[in-house]
């Protein structure tokens, strides 16, 4: 069982914002005793949500200060939902720290981060809302990781966590961190929210550069179907309760912990993703520069002919050379090297000899196909997951009126 | 009825390059009885089939000596073949010119424009090209522009057809055009082929611009499922057989009269795109420029959660909404207006208030589906007919092992 880093308390609580009277929370908050210091990652889309637009003002009035939580509610996504929209989000904040207040905490509304998903376009319900928010209140510190990971869900078929301990020589530091996935609800996009919960005190600059840099090397390699959302939102907490500084030279351990952590729970998400039979672990190498390795890593990745193959159990070299090929990068066909789980498809501008079919078979049964693709031009590199496209994709996706 | 315009001659012969000894020919021919302009539009992709390399060869050399015809086969792709299959190329054209010298025709191997479609990375069987040949050359003039049709066709479900008459000054002229599209065999990837034939008289530079623009403005405004073929070539020949010689102001008639035909034939790739039961008609307008609408309209038409969602009759506007907000292009979210058979979805930064379901239910049975996104930028303009993503496309294209 991963444990909660020191000084975060967890809460849930049903608050029905699916109007379905189902027995589930959708309404959790992560809270710091103290102040801690807050880095995000958001959607680049041009339509971000009134809790997106939020988090990032909070973020970055909080500076020195700090924040005190996170706030997540399912349902109700409160995106493209115009000036009505902030104001319910903001109203929401007003409500949980009025009643974090009234259980004595010092807490102001503009120290927590709001993050939503589920339906858009719709306003949100308050008046749920204000119902809810007293036994979100009251079940502080009774909620575990996995009962909060729980509560963001949408479609997710299981709830995601991770956590790594250090020892420094300060002392043990923990993180823990949850995650949503690629849930579908009608009429909406899929949704990616996670938070990452750490109690080791590391200078602002230093966090947030960190956390960039983490989930660059995580989240932002993965692809389900390529398309983003409105409410996208990655969050970070570091809130110095273990009493332990990390030290200069000691910056690298809790970057490969929290990479780890970020890493963990970004594959949980295209192994969730709708309808995901399959997650491919492309990497590219040899290209000029790490650029040019992504975009084939992405072009082959997003590759629709490519996913279908793969949920096909196809080790079809022609699909994967053609993405490489389309993906706008220059490079010497002759030079292309494609395997695909330990096996050699394509080399100097052919397909090997190799009896791919008898060799792949049982391979192509796994849900992890190792996918590595070898160019000749340099010392670039790229890793991607990518999931595959399967008819369940389509049915949870086009599930309308049919 | 469409005429083959004049002073062209079709062929067709059953090589059985598939090996399945079905009823149905693969191996055709389009022959213009004197040197006629060639111009070609070919795939991008870095790994170009053989008979896409020689193509371009033969057409940068004809200049004003012009090509005799396009020889298609189905069912090989020659791609991934290597020098072994540039040589094979080059020995098919030679079976074919030999055996049209043969029937009295003066005609050389490098005034033939060769196209392949089929599985990729096997070697061309020449005993079933020596074997098919004379009833290729047989047959010449004996053959329907729907004969030719159906010769080049893989797994499409009905041979494409265009054509136009056009009363010019010296005379009419006459334009036909066939196509093949979006087949998929394994292991492979969709190819599409097509070429134009018409008999007016046109300066070789303004029919090669002229062809150029026109297969922008259509089957550069297509997508299926994104992906490009190792083999996709577009092939237009004018042979002055009319005697009409196009003047200076009557260039704008023929040019469109030309991006009619192949306009046609790019729908008809679509709504026979694998698995497609819907197309859209994306519209872009308000763009600052015309590459920023082109890539609205893309990552819109490229969508998986905006297919899945035409597959499934959902008036989505929240999936549409977030592809055009993260298609790189900058614009005011506030200003977007997405627009679905006529029914305004999205204006303000909100949903209209319309009953989307009631308004669309009926209109979103239909085959084609107009899609009108208005941005508040500019002048910039762009056009997309894509297919949605189903079940069908799916099947078609994972259905290996399973």
């Amino acid at each position: 069982m991963i444990q909660i880093p020191q000084g975060f308390r967890l809460a849930a609580a049903n608050a029905d914002f699916r109007n379905k009277h189902l027995d589930r929370n959708d309404l959790s908050l992560a809270f710091s005793d103290a102040p801690a210091t807050a880095a995000g990652v958001f959607t680049t889309n041009l339509f971000r949500a009134a809790p997106v637009l939020v988090s990032q003002e909070h973020i970055a009035a909080s500076g020195e200060k700090g924040v005190r939580g996170v706030l997540f509610n399912s349902g109700q996504a409160n995106a493209c939902t115009g000036e009505k929209g902030r104001e319910n989000c903001l109203l929401s904040l007003d409500m949980v720290s009025q009643a974090l207040r009234n259980a004595g905490e010092e807490v102001s509304s503009e120290e927590l981060l709001p993050a939503s998903t589920g339906v858009i376009g719709a306003q949100m319900d308050m008046d749920k809302w204000a119902a809810a928010v007293p036994a979100l209140a009251a079940s502080l510190g009774s909620v575990s990781l996995e009962g909060l990971a729980r509560a963001m869900m949408t479609t997710d078929a299981f709830p995601k966590t991770a956590g790594r301990e250090l020892a420094l020589k300060g002392g043990m530091v923990r993180l823990a961190g949850v995650a949503k996935g690629a849930g579908m609800i009608c009429p909406n996009m899929a949704t990616m929210l996670s938070l990452v919960m750490c109690d080791a005190s590391v200078e602002p600059s230093v966090w947030h550069d960190m956390f960039r840099r983490a989930a660059d090397a995580t989240f932002n390699r993965v692809s389900v179907d390529g398309d983003t959302s409105t409410n996208d939102s990655l969050y970070g907490l570091a809130n110095g309760a273990s009493g332990v500084v990390v030290e200069k030279d000691e910056l690298p351990l809790l970057e490969e912990a929290l990479t780890a952590v970020l890493g963990e729970l970004a594959y949980m998400l295209v192994k969730d993703g709708e309808g995901a039979t399959k997650v491919m672990h492309i990497h590219v190498t040899g290209a000029a520069c790490d650029e040019d390795a992504e975009k084939v890593a992405r072009t082959v990745g997003h590759s629709q002919l490519v996913k279908t193959a793969m949920f096909g159990r196809d080790p079809n070299w022609g699909r994967i050379v053609a993405a490489a090929g389309r993906a706008g990068v220059n490079f010497d066909p002759m030079a292309l090297r494609v395997t695909l789980c330990g096996v050699e498809l394509f080399r100097n501008g052919r397909p090997t000899d190799l009896d791919f079919d008898a060799l792949l078979e049982e391979p192509l049964k796994n849900m992890d196909l190792p996918l590595d693709i070898v160019l000749g031009e340099g010392e670039g590199e790229a890793r991607l997951l990518a999931s595959d496209l399967s008819h369940g994709y389509v049915s949870l996706n086009s599930d309308y009126r049919s």
